[in-house]
């Protein structure tokens, strides 16, 4: 697959076809302009509620609501503190209350402005207030423009429980400009681009490759490049969620490649040392030994992955850790019976099965043998 | 229409045509017993988490935890205080944590044992926790029997709103026991018959006349009566919901017959007042009597309504109070444009229309007329 060439790229459409739920992403550079006249284009509106975090409406908030109001649409500009704490009940019924004092009705619209954080919290807004309000997603962060503002899941946390709350509510559409990385943090991109990496593996080789060729793009953060993987990326997973829409198949689990030692990985060595990329990166080379282990997967292709994420200045050693805290994490995240757990396994770059009968030892081994010295 | 035959009957069936999302309403005298086999004949149940009210958990909780969890079902029991403050934010975040703290997962099933506080929390409860939870409804009040437990509206209040934070979720099943109406305060009781009558006036004449032949019991809830009066008033309600699901084309907007009036007295009249159905009983006479100012509806069908109602130990006069603040609430609540309101207007016993330009001041001489001396 030739490189995209650089430069403006126009922007694109991928299509989530989710039958009467069917919605479009548009993804280009430099199109966060064109807001206004997206939004209304979609259906009338008369009132929005934007829902940004402080990071996010400090550089796109005003150019978003002057966009929006210049429609001759009414905008409620709401911001919460930026970061994992405001996906709570208090900040939900703080949003929901901020709303109703603005007249919010079954009529208005609501605009997530920002990372995976503000997309869950403003989607659950969205599906509850008024019991139900159209809405739509404007990504900021790579990890949200990839993967978050995909699908429809939409939820806050509890005290004990990550996305415990919430809805499949999908939006009415998704407008994605690549240029808003440019302030992204260094380190949040970086962890974005691991699940960038995942698609390929478990869904696409030749965009495996694309990847590989393209490590300096990336990293520079290059127009076309950008737009091209952004949109593979949200083609693949729409893709999946359209055979898998509320997770009952077992198809969509599928996205979960490398998460179930991300999961434990992030909870024992604690909130907020791992962004969640980054235990992806490390999780997926877990999985990708347990491959190796269980006989379906080949050395070459665990060093091929390596090599990429290392490359992207992802984190690949697996960390010294409790190990018998990150088995009884891994148990109670997927237990199945009698010291069995269920795993994405790669059987190739391009293809992973849903393995639900691994070993425990086994599954402990891939762990261990990653470790740095 | 020949008065049902007193004593036991069997329990009959409403059938609510949604699609995907169809259930039954299963109608009986005593069959709360057979909870647990119905729960499981709907589908395979391994944890039930059970939410209830202090009021209906003395007399019934119990009875519906041991019935299910006879079929190897395992139960969380959940009770709240008794009373619409438990619609709240805080008593929906206590549940959610209180369903996990009790290893809730995708695969349990919520079950709403009370009034219709609990159902509308409880279908709360179902539709967010874990994205969505498979949802039971066995209503225990009257107003829950005839009325909120059909149409899969759920949610919460805000302090300055009620309703306003919610889904559409619709129920696998409803499981009703007319006996479970022994208990009930003879307030409530009579207060749900005038939900009753509104389904004849809006819906059906034939009904109206049967409720007029069966007053006396009625008052003394004989079973019979008690089962035809709860299947036809679910009936009625479910071809309307059917016709309009989520309140989209307006249909479902009919329902509301006494409603603008009702909730302008509520408001007025401060909570705890009245209860809704005696306040929707205050509401009908006054939309009746606007039916007649417009010109659409005759006093003698007024006089039918005035007198059932009374019969029913039903408020039939407006009470005195301040006119400019009952008619800011219905400004507030319908307004369309120029002080004109919109109504559900009564044109014969059976037939209701929206009717969206009604001048202020003729809303106001209906309200007034009634006023007691
Ligand atoms: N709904 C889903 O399907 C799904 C999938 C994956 C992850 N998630 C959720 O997504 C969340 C993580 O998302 P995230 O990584 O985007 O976190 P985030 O929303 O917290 O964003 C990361 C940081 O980047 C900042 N930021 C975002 N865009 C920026 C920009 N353009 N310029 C400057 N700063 C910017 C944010 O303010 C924040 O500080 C988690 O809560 C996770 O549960 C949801
Ligand atoms: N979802 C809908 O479509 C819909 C429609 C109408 C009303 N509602 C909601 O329903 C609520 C009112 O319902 P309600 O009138 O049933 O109020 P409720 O649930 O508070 O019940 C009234 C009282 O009766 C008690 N009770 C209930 N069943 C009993 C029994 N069998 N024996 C003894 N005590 C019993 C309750 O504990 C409570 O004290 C309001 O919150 C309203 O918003 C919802
Ligand atoms: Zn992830
Ligand atoms: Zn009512």
């Amino acid at each position: 697959m030739p490189a995209a060439n650089s430069g403006s790229a126009a922007s694109q459409t991928v299509h989530v076809p989710l039958g009467d739920r069917s919605y479009d992403i548009s993804i280009g550079t430099g199109n966060l302009v064109d807001v206004g006249r997206w939004v209304t284009s979609l259906r009338s509106v008369t009132h929005a509620v934007v829902i940004s975090d402080a990071n996010v409406a400090k550089h796109y908030q005003q150019r978003v609501e002057e966009a929006i109001a210049a429609e001759g649409v009414r905008v409620t500009s709401l911001v919460v503190p930026a970061g994992e704490p405001s996906k709570s009940v208090s900040t939900a019924q703080s949003l929901w209350e901020a709303a109703l004092a603005d007249r919010v009705d079954r009529k208005s619209v609501v605009v997530a402005l920002g990372g995976g954080v503000v997309g869950d919290l403003a989607g659950f807004i969205a599906a509850t207030m008024t019991r139900g309000l159209d809405f739509f997603q404007i990504p900021t962060s790579l990890l949200a423009q990839v993967d978050s503002s995909v699908g429809g899941k939409v939820g806050i946390n509890l005290p004990s429980a990550k996305n415990i709350v919430g809805a499949f509510w999908q939006p009415k559409g998704v407008l994605i400009d690549t240029a808003v990385l440019e302030t992204l943090p260094r380190r949040e991109y970086l962890s974005g681009l691991a699940e960038v990496v995942k698609y390929g593996v478990t869904l696409d080789a030749e965009f495996f490759s694309y990847l590989e060729a393209n490590v300096q793009p990336m990293l520079d953060r290059d127009p076309a490049v950008l737009q091209k993987i952004v949109a593979r990326s949200c083609e693949l997973k729409a893709q999946v969620v359209a055979e898998d829409e509320t997770e009952t198949t077992g198809l969509r689990a599928i996205l979960n490649y490398g998460h179930t030692y991300c999961h434990a990985l992030e909870t024992v060595a604690g909130y907020g040392e791992y962004l969640h990329g980054e235990a992806v990166s490390v999780g997926m080379l877990c999985a990708s030994r347990l491959g190796e282990k269980l006989g379906v997967f080949d050395a070459e292709s665990t060093q091929r992955q390596f090599k990429l994420l290392s490359a992207l200045e992802l984190p690949v050693a697996t960390p010294k850790l409790d190990e018998r805290a990150i088995l009884s994490v891994m148990q109670r995240d997927k237990k199945v019976e009698h010291g069995k757990l269920r795993f994405i396994v790669p059987h190739r770059i391009g293809k992973v099965v849903l393995t639900p009968d691994v070993p425990s030892d086994l599954a402990m081994d891939a762990w261990r043998e990653g470790c740095e010295a």
